[in-house]
């Protein structure tokens, strides 16, 4: 039976309001996700929020009425809030019909099955949030094995990156690893090491293809290190036809995935 | 010679700070632009601010003092100021080195030339700044003709998306136009529509495209209303191998347009 809560001072909603700010999403290895959308896709995929937040007037809606008692079976607490207190804890204006806290997951990278998919993406120092969210929207789209972070990335757990993956990610895999974990564990076994660059003349339609194929995108502002971009089998470019000299970080991925996954035959 | 400005209550400085509000950017037809990269872009496009701000300590780079000259022979205003100053005008905490303050363009339906490419980007009722932004500079990379906004779409010159165009919006023609009158303008010439929909079969790596192809795509919650689909020449839709239903709209458009781009023989 969900309890309810109407004041800004209690100190649940305190402490869960600070997990907007990432300190405190690493102390207490919680974060926040919210909207009947994005929870339902993590509910479909096995994950339940600890915490469940939500508005009386929405309380009838059998979505979450189903996320309610779920919540309740696997021994989390679900509460009935006001729609200001929904705002202050997603931060945004017109809050949400719900909202949840979540345990933190993630994959390491030593158990990465990399022949469950012959496509993985790896980001490196990925600074947008809503880049990361929408990366991890693609990976799930295009079948990708899962998403591995390289460096100091944005947090993929950040309320952003959560929205903008649209619920991606409870779906997808995502690992963190520095480059020098990431290498080595590379090439202990089959993979094509695939950078988006610049600096290269091979047109990405013109590349062969292999699977399992890693595709890596740097950083935002200044693309892939030029050691890193050595390190790969393959360096490919997009076609620049215009004044700018190149594409969105989290679109140039999404081009370079569903091409690679065209060209793998699927 | 420039002048300075160092007080926050400058009438000048107040007026210009509005123009992150989109009542007054168009009751005033003017609108901000920020950064030294999207400045410089907008320049090599023989685009001036009428008023260009910049801080002291970046007075002597190169490329500022270039756009200071250029704006005062062009008769616009080069003003020196705080680096507070410049983060009220834009907004950000790090504020960029140089804000300018731009008049207000754009391309009649009716000036548009469809013979100059091959391919066009069609948007409706496109919501985030951030997605217009980002297929702005799509649109660029791509060398498509230009992009049509439909609808009651974003404001182009908002803030956000003049920032997450990278200067796209100075180089890519956009128009604004109703779907009433976009339709016939399109069907009195030469032109494929092409939607993109969920509720099709056609698999858009399937699909025959034909020039000048125009790409259509819907809002970000709704996707294209039936009836704009309906009128569609052709519907394709990007296969989803994961739990989501749909791409990002701004990653979805990209993905399209370098296919139809590829296959036009680009």
């Amino acid at each position: 039976m969900p309890r309810s809560i109407t004041a800004h001072s209690n100190p649940l909603i305190k402490r869960m309001r600070l997990l907007r700010d990432k300190r405190h999403r690493r102390a207490e290895r919680l974060f926040l996700a919210e909207g009947l959308r994005i929870l339902t896709e993590a509910h479909d995929a096995g994950r339940l929020p600890r915490w469940l937040f939500f508005a009386r007037d929405t309380a009838e809606h059998p979505l979450v009425r189903l996320l309610v008692a779920d919540v309740e079976k696997a021994g989390g607490e679900a509460i009935e809030t006001t729609p200001d207190i929904l705002s202050k804890l997603s931060g945004k204006d017109n809050p949400q019909a719900v909202v949840g806290v979540f345990d933190e997951f993630g994959v390491a990278l030593a158990a990465i099955d990399r022949a469950v998919s012959p496509l993985w993406l790896v980001a490196e120092r990925l600074r947008d949030p809503g880049n990361l969210g929408t990366i991890l929207r693609t990976a799930d789209a295009v079948g990708a094995g899962g998403l591995i972070l390289i460096g100091q990335c944005v947090d993929p757990f950040s309320v952003e990156a959560v929205r903008a993956s649209m619920g991606a990610l409870f779906t997808v895999a995502v690992a963190q690893a520095e480059w020098d974990e990431f290498l080595p564990w590379l090439r202990a076994g089959p993979g094509q090491l695939v950078g988006l660059s610049l600096d290269t003349e091979t047109d990405y339609r013109a590349a062969r293809y292999a699977a399992p194929c890693f595709l890596l995108t740097g950083n935002e502002a200044q693309g892939l290190p030029p050691d890193y971009a050595a390190a790969c089998d393959l360096r490919v470019k997009i076609p620049m036809r215009g004044k700018a000299d190149s594409l969105n970080a989290a679109v140039a991925t999404a081009i370079m995935a569903y091409t690679v996954s065209d060209r793998l035959g699927r």
